[in-house]
């Protein structure tokens, strides 16, 4: 599968009054990290848009699970990867690691559940899941 | 003029490291504070959106004095109106108030220009602005 | 188990360009619920650090699933209870509820869990978990 | 002057419902631009705090003016620097340029003024503004 690492730097203004990562801070550079994800497969989030006619691959379903916490200053690595693509969804799988004296420790994991959707038929106001295309299917699982 | 007074608490997210405000969530604050004096003229932003044909009414121009700072478990008051209407433009000025001994203080002033938009006439995904309608002068002017 | 009701408007703010709420928003808005739970308990989050010396409750594994996506100016209701209370940590439940014309609506489900923790003894920069008091728990069982 | 640039991704949070940026996540992105200038000069924030025994250097003034706006997946220019040094406290201006056919256009400028405070020598609960070291006037002013 295709894997995306990239670095994030935590600032001043992701931090809370305890000096570490308010946490929701986190699923919004997850939701980029699995936008960079798609950008290496080769599709901006609007070419794919454009491309395949589709709203998007909104979340059904996503969770974390925090081990260690991050501070401002701090730069984290997020390694974002596809751990299984059905018919019309796909699950993502985040992993933040930090640098450590004794190599990278991970200190949290992210799943997210989405699903691949375009305007419903009968009502342009309401979404319709659709089938994944082969493309995206075939580029996502390279690596 | 119109004025609208709201409560906000302070939320544990609102803050930073040094335990206050993390000062853009005010920004936040004041755009959620101009749509409450609209709703309380009359309409949601999406009513006002749909009757006048409008994509909205954008920032051109904010600005903010901070002068006490406030802290997690804080209620302000934000207390909102028009300072003035142009023909496509208006300026929106917001009062942060805190409780204290002697009545409340100031805490914050924040400024606002904002424009009155629709469509470019010639290129949809282009902004043109437009003379605020009388309706919408006329209700925020009441007091 | 003690419950909390909130209202809670969807802002302009809180919504991407697909006009739905950027779910990371909601994580914001729970940690929120969770913290006025607490409240309806009795203690503001700076009390409940200053009577009982702890840092906090911070996360360590939180999930939500999305069924049915809102708006701005939606206005949803968050239905905050605690699922389970162990020794130094505790399970919260979030319902985010809409209104619809057969009743309301069950959006999202939220689900929390935290640990109750002080100052390490040996290290005051460390963290460590703690035995969650009793009249803490028997508070929050109360309904 | 010492100046910093960096290019900022525009993600899909950062947009709001008519797909420009929600214009508070400017303010985020100015203040992460303001750190990323002293660490350009030479500390980190932390570092800066635990050096010269500062708690920050707080806003107390800051506006923007909105020219030309951004949607997700641009890549914006922020250019950072010290417009005026006083003896506590300091101007920044940030700019905000995008690619254009005939080269960059300046989208948004962003105006600070922040203060140098310390724990106030009475009560340490309170701040109070301090001297600006000669060395990071120094360092600053490089460039």
């Amino acid at each position: 599968m295709l894997v995306n690492r990239r670095t994030v730097r935590i600032e001043w203004g992701d931090c809370d009054a305890a000096n570490i990562v308010f946490y929701p801070r986190y699923f919004a550079m997850f939701d980029a990290s699995t936008h960079a994800l798609f950008e290496k497969a080769g599709w901006l989030k609007r070419d794919l848009i454009r491309q395949f006619d589709i709203v998007g691959y909104p979340m059904v379903d996503t969770r974390a699970k925090f081990m260690v916490p991050s501070s401002f200053g701090d730069d984290i690595v997020i390694e974002t990867t596809i751990s299984a693509i059905r018919t019309s969804s796909f699950d993502v799988l985040h992993k933040v690691l930090k640098p450590a004296p004794e190599g990278e420790v991970l200190a949290i994991e992210g799943y997210e559940t989405r699903v691949w959707v375009g305007p419903h038929p009968d009502d342009p106001k309401r979404l319709k899941s659709r089938p994944i295309p082969q493309e995206v299917i075939r580029r996502l699982s390279e690596g």
